[in-house]
């Protein structure tokens, strides 16, 4: 049976590369995709690598990866410190994996950074490791 | 003439049914429906039944209800926790009933359900009846 | 066999007719319970129905419903906010249904009263609906 | 070479003039464009002007503005105060104007309207002045 | 006619002059009740003088004196604190005066008493005058 | 000359034995008050035992206890945390032994129960061993 | 010997009588002292009456004040709530009586009102009472 | 009839252009008022533009404008955070414009910024705009 | 069976009987741990009486009592309030009793006093009994 | 050049596999160090593994590590929470990588695990994947 | 080059020696200042001493210290809690040292004396010496 | 008789002159401690001069200072913020001079060292003058 991974990234990560590269990296998200997509052939695992910039878009991409029984590694960016929304769809997800992913560290960012919904339903969370970050939850994932 | 009802559901409850039943029940938004379809039926209420997992898309229905003059029954799911867009909507509807709408009571939940940005505007609250409160709340907006 | 409802009264609801007609309306308190009564009858239900401005006096009244198998329908007034010894009797109710009821949506109103002792055990909440929300919670706690 | 200003209008203002005129004024959001555009084409601007009521969809109007090099006017209404996808976006925005716009002053308001996302990222701040503000905060954006 | 107060004891201050007289005064509740009537006689004002130990019994005295359309002077001390119920029952004694009273300063004591929810429905405070306070608000409840 | 001991019991306590007993244990207040009057005998120590839901109820029988130079064992129970009264009437004490007992111990449950009224005039605290606790306090209290 | 009170006014009390009547009163600030300094004259007391917009002006009131060990009464107004300066000059008055005085009760206005620096090193308090408490205080004072 | 209106400004700002230019311009506070007075001019508006280190002083130059009926603009500086006295003074303005200014934007400097006094008084607010903000202020106290 | 106890006692406590004496008493460490022993062996017990300063002192001994199976009675002195470490060490003995100790009331101290670490995994709490309290949870462990 | 990585850990991490497995898994710490020195083998990286319950032995750890200029891994336990030490000897390591290592996802935890000091020094963090976390951690040190 | 050192006095200090002696010493303002005109003598530094109970006042006298170039050593007494004025000017003197002097140490005075503005631009702390600290503060700034 | 003195250091201390030098200064800790030997030979004082990175080693250091009656020079670093055993230590220290000192200012730095536990119990403290602080402090603890 093939393995199915869903990564999904939340609002701003389309910028990736231009934005602050200083913090995020020189990397665009369809650059860290291609790298995914190969590590991905290389696990046996069937990778859905998915952005959008709107919260709904997030919970509905959430649903999704549910429905095919995926595991879940999520850069939910902003929308980690604000959306509930997010950590109910999360909490839907019993018995798979919701690794929590960010490219920098939030906690040695502004305060309203400190604080994750997404965690609360994360079984495992990764940060600061910038794009290679992708790569280390995506054989967490599969593995 | 006609009453209408808009009965409004926010993020998630698209799975209800599937998702923690031992909280949500096992009805399905869909049976949910169609308990209110019948007994809009009996009261004489035109009913319109909706979902969205988008913040923007709940204030979008908000804003068709108020134009059709309908009385408001607002199930906001997380977006009760922290949408101020919903609540400026909700604002915008005087002169209507707003009926703040819980399956559980969100009070017996994590602290940050405890607060309410829906109930700033409700005209009234029902909570933890479960899909009967589908029921009571339409009988109180149609009344 | 007979089903019992107790609806109990908290401080200063005595006075209600009398009381800021503008936020609790006109009805009086005994009207209210003549307009249960009526209804408890057409529903097959014994309802005791009481008011009281003593903490402990309500405590009392929660041990006598729980004593008796009766369903609770509490509207535990200024207590709602401050007591933690209403909250305790209640949650000795186990398997009994536990109604939070306000005439007026509590949120609305100064910030002190946006924390409710009573929801922490209320399997259900009820509040905005005036004297009609005590019959819609005399329904709920009937059915 | 042309100069590019985009005055970006969040949740809620489409109904602009038939919601609670005493603080928002009479004006429709039409009517304010109309005298946007005219401003524009008196000071050798291209304006462009666009209202949405879902984040996400802000998030993507910041972005095509960034993409155009364009000054930035943002009324986010509800989004100032719980969008941290918004500020993140404008923060993409380094060497452009950022100018928050307000009709009401959001301090003389509920509390919570007292936190701005969008002030942490805006290089100038205009609130208070009703629909007058977006010309003042034209000029400005064109200066 | 003859203008009627009731001056109102709440708990503890049955034990006037012989705890902590350091703060409180030797005077006992009885001696500043003496010295209340004959002030009250010389005003030509009909004094009720009572005091309870009972938070649900302070409510019941506020009731009597507002059904007599009573002046209120009321020492709630530690409820002063604590009483959403005494708050509830001063607010229904619209167009009477409400003196809050106090022996000593609350604000030179620990936190806790720094609240005052009586403070919330009072005409007038006196604190810090001891039991000459009692004769200070009597005059000005008769003025 | 004779000691003289109070055990004095708040709110909700009269259902020992039948609340929760997996958190409060097996034994009624009335077998924990035989336990106590064995074991007073055995000390030559006049034991006083009583219990109310009244806050009013509980101010009276501290006074009570401090008219009669009694030590005093307090379960204030719910009032612990809510009661400036209890505190007040235990802060008149001087010269006599306050322990406060608890069969539980609050640290370990709801964030409200964590601050105590009471302990800010207890001279000792029991907490945490069941009926127990009352032997080991009347020892302490006696000794 | 004479004896001395000084009465001093903090900022924006030289607009009493046309600054918000329904809140302050008609009275202006002449109109008192003309009232005060009578009643003074009947108490046999020698009166200074003054007022300052300035924090360090009123904290050199103070210290005169001292000089003379006159008894203050001081209505501090928006220093009341901002000045620990004004406090400590207060702190220095030991032996004098400091009567804290407020046309208004703060309590009932807007939350930064309700803390008072003044209050820490008042002796008394007299609010509520419109232009008559200043004669209430000065009786106070005298007394 | 002239219409006026007064510029004020706070503490620390005489040292303008001296002081951090890189927060707050090259000009001295000097050529910003030579400016001002060229657009008054232009308007047909009599500007008063003044100057003071004292918070009494500040309140002083509100009551002068009230009394001659200008417009106010008000550049508080520190004021702005901390003095209740300027609210107030300000507060007495009703049925003029009070236009707050900041030269920088003070929700992008320490935490102790964000909150105004000024703003709870102000019909309008502009910051972030350097001198220029001057300017806008100007033409939007005069239109 | 022997049964095992270790009384285990942190920071500062090696001073006791020469420090503030008026409030932890005038026995030494070493006086009350001989009359622990004396007790010890009236109880057929075997005690285990040990002192250090050290935080991670006290996670060891606490790891040499589990490993023991010994009950655990536990004067964590300053550490009660700070240390993480001595919970997770404490909450890695199941099935043991943990009985927090303390010799003067912390409730009744300052208020970083009032929150305890030991607390959230103490099955029982005696405070404010002096050496005595040593000997009372020598008992209790024993029992 | 041999690459050194020194993986510390912190408080009870001695007691790995017999504490809570459900949380923390069933392996021991020599079990774990095991693992990671046969896959520093095969990343030809010099590890040194070590644990330690005091917080003083930690910081001495970072100090042994910064002074061979190895990467570091911490898991720091409890001490993650409370120790500003820690911080202060990470925060010495410039140039180093400081990888924050948890087995369990403290923010899934009680709330006084949800502030990490070591996280405002941490390069990068994992958390959440229990002993396979040490893996990850020295694969991304030795990268 | 003649060195310059200004020390400034803030609110209350002119009545050193005669308030609170206990806690400031019995020497005055006047004879401090001859002790520091002696030293300054000795260190060859040319001495401002001044002393103000107005906060624009100290704000002033910072103004003209920096405008001479000379070091400041500053009590500011009260307005260290309260004045951002007083912070602002400090923060224009770059390059300068800024000493904060108290004669007491704040931090075992009430809470509100913890916090301090004039830290948040002092160089150096220099507290709890009393009349002293002003020579080892002239010494500093001096060397 | 010869006066002696102890000067503490706390973790991390060790590393001075390589850790942060634009915080810390240049010179390392034995440098430190040679210059205040020379001093404490001029002054005639026996000093002993220690370091230590453990919280427990930091409270045997002040019971042996404590011991000897010497006076105390502490810097205690990280737990100047965390450790309520070092500042129990300090306060069983009566009659003896306690001077907190740290090398830079603390209110310039993150916010969670503003608060000192040291501070509490600390007779004078110096602050921000690097290296040259240890020499301040002797001399004030040698006078």
């Amino acid at each position: 049976m093939t393995r199915a991974v869903h990564i999904l990234n939340g609002p701003n990560l389309n910028l990736l590369g231009q934005r602050e590269p200083e913090i995020y990296g020189a990397d665009t998200l369809a650059q860290i995709e291609e790298q995914c997509q190969a590590l991905a052939g290389e696990l046996g695992v069937v990778l859905t690598f998915r952005q959008t910039n709107s919260e709904g878009g997030l919970v509905d991409f959430i649903h999704q990866a549910r429905s095919e029984g995926a595991q879940i590694v999520i850069n939910a960016a902003a929308y980690t410190h604000t959306s509930v929304a997010v950590l109910d769809a999360l909490k839907t997800c019993d018995g798979l994996q919701v690794i929590e992913l960010h490219l920098s560290n939030p906690h040695r960012r502004e305060a309203f950074r400190h604080h994750s919904y997404v965690a609360l339903a994360a079984t495992g969370v990764i940060a600061g490791f910038g794009a290679g970050g992708y790569l280390m939850a995506l054989r967490a994932a599969a593995g």
